[in-house]
């Protein structure tokens, strides 16, 4: 079969961009090598920047969102036993995010590609990018056992960070940057309600904790804990207790708990490939970059990349230039390279690092004191938490 | 011989602080170890915050400064081979930094201290505190030969990082945090117009480079260098051309190099010494803290420390309250730790450090690029390079 842009990846940045250029009349088929019902199991991030509810808008896939998505105005830092708010909204010219879970989002995307009569083939076996250092790439796989192709002229490689995509790129093409984290996130998903209605970020002697939500009835909490740390050592018990005292006195008494839905220990990681584009090859989302989860920029940026992409294509058809696709990965990487740094800052000043040391734990202190008593310092962080607006081609 | 106040250090914190008391109406005495033609032969820092030119105007003392001293309005940071300007007046409601010598500084406070009759024992041998864990604190010394005994009310501690008024407490009443930076400033004072008529701070792939000045006709210039170089290793004309390859193309272009005055390498040190007080013992400026000098605020942690102390003591000797000295430590160390975060934040945005690896540079690029176009991070940076504010007692 031949399409426009053969998609690799069924997540919601492949799903996106589907979506978008769908919208702008292009033709797409999407390649993914799970089930949809592995793809939807997946329990992941839950804060949709400003720019990213746009692009639902824009894919016509945002009426959910809007209805059931709860808009958050601001966020609690707590540290030294206080809780400080950062008013998002009032530091942003009023703009703000909204949680709404990364499965929701997946399910609204394959619903609406479903709708629309669009193509996505799940269970896709030995996925092979082909020849996309010419215009004519095509894309293998097997699928149900039949041996198929898709001829294209671009393939926009949404399939994360093990997938096929970045891993079909010749290894000397690649410039990889990459930083791991001394610790983990211990992350447990409860139909309790929220400790309170905003999110609550915390720097504590215990270590960072986190009391965040995917709707008034479902509860998403986190704990650090070292790198080695196994989740079968963590009954829900022990996890409760450990985030209740890394809590003020206040959350510490509203806290519900109850049975987890989900328990797991998620690593801490910065990545970023360079470049974004091979030829008729691009990256986006996790095949390119990934971010810890401290700022919930991961989909984030997922979202501003086929953004980026579903732009530059647009204009390509439209006008027959190569202008836009020839600036793609430079522009996203600009992005992206600022949501690693806000993203990096913002793990650093909340955890407790193995060599952090009594010097830099004070450092941690003043720059919280600062950053909460300083407009011009909570502002940086609002803006960037909200998402950095997306740049014009 | 007894005074109200007995002043250890006779630097520009101990002068400042004496000015100030005269101001006040409280009687106080000097003792330092070295002779004053040594005191005024240290070459330091160059840029005064308006927090220290409205403390030197309080001590009367400002003339020379308001009259010969460079008020900036912006500085500039280079990266990437360009220059971005940081508008400190626009960013910060028209406050600006003066560009002023510290050995000025100095001698217009001794200035006035002669001319005011104050007296400073210079040449003080075996300088040594008594009792001030008591209200009849006493410092003794000798000076030419001749054993001295100055009984006071309390004892301020302004001699320095190596100093004996931090080393007369007990240790184990001090909390010591400590950070030393691998690397080094080489420094050099030169009778040359400056490159720029603002300061110029640069991140390049050989390491920082400061562009700095004392007047129009006077630089002072500085390029990082590994913690265990020699300044023996460096004639002038290998720093002017280690200097010249930091710069960007015009600033190259630019740069008059001539004979150096003086060349010195200084080592980066971030370090505090909990708590300021200890009975009747106060500590100010680098007795109890030290900064690496990125952000030039060692000589003006100093004006405040002693700006502090001088309203405390005010207030004990005017309303007969112990209040505002009671809080002199905590209302000290929280702006000093504002000012240590600022300056390791500088220090460690633009140089290169061994370990700051690939992931490490391209963070301090995406930093500067988002510094220098956001206003909300510009104004972060230009509001702590004028200096916060003082808090009142």
């Amino acid at each position: 079969m031949r399409t426009q842009v053969a998609i690799i990846g069924a997540g919601p940045a492949g799903l996106l961009l589907g979506q978008l250029l769908h919208e702008a009349g292009i033709d797409n088929v999407i390649v993914e090598r799970q089930s949809a019902d592995y793809v939807l199991g997946r329990i992941r991030a839950g804060v949709l920047e400003q720019v990213t509810m746009d692009l639902l808008a824009q894919a016509r896939v945002d009426a959910r969102a809007q209805a059931e998505g709860l808009p958050h105005d601001g966020i609690e830092l707590l540290f030294q036993g206080a809780r400080h708010r950062i008013d998002l909204h009032g530091l942003t010219d009023g703009r703000r995010v909204t949680v709404y879970g990364q499965t929701e989002v997946t399910r609204d995307l394959m619903a609406a590609r479903e709708a629309a009569g669009l193509h996505t083939f799940y269970n896709a076996d030995r996925v092979a990018l082909h020849d996309f250092d010419s215009a004519q790439p095509r894309v293998d796989f097997v699928q149900d056992g039949v041996a198929r192709t898709i001829d294209c002229d671009f393939i926009a490689g949404c399939d994360g960070f093990h997938g096929v995509s970045r891993a079909s790129v010749p290894p000397a093409a690649l410039q990889l940057y990459e930083k791991v984290y001394p610790f983990g996130w211990l992350g447990v998903l409860a139909d309790v309600p929220p400790v309170s209605h905003e999110l609550i970020y915390a720097n504590t002697a215990r270590g960072f904790a986190l009391c965040s939500m995917r709707s008034t009835t479902r509860s998403r909490y986190y704990v650090q804990v070292p790198v080695d740390e196994r989740v079968e050592r963590w009954s829900d018990e022990a996890f409760w207790n450990e985030l209740r005292v890394r809590l003020d006195s206040e959350a510490r008494e509203r806290l519900v708990t109850g049975p987890s839905l989900e328990k797991s220990i998620a690593p801490l990681r910065s990545f970023v490939a360079e470049p974004l584009r091979f030829g008729s090859l691009f990256l986006a989302g996790d095949a390119a970059h990934i971010v810890p989860p401290t700022g919930a920029k991961g989909l984030n940026l997922a979202a501003a990349d086929v953004g980026y992409l579903s732009r530059a294509l647009e204009i390509f058809y439209r006008e027959r230039s190569p202008s836009a696709l020839d600036r793609y990965s430079d522009l996203c990487l600009r992005r992206v390279w600022k949501a690693e740094r806000f993203s990096w800052w913002f793990t650093s000043l909340m955890h407790r690092f193995p060599d952090t040391g009594e010097f830099g734990q004070k450092i941690q202190e003043a720059e919280l004191d600062y950053l909460v008593h300083s407009p011009a310092a909570s502002t940086a962080l609002a803006e960037n938490y909200v998402g950095l607006p997306l740049e014009d081609f």
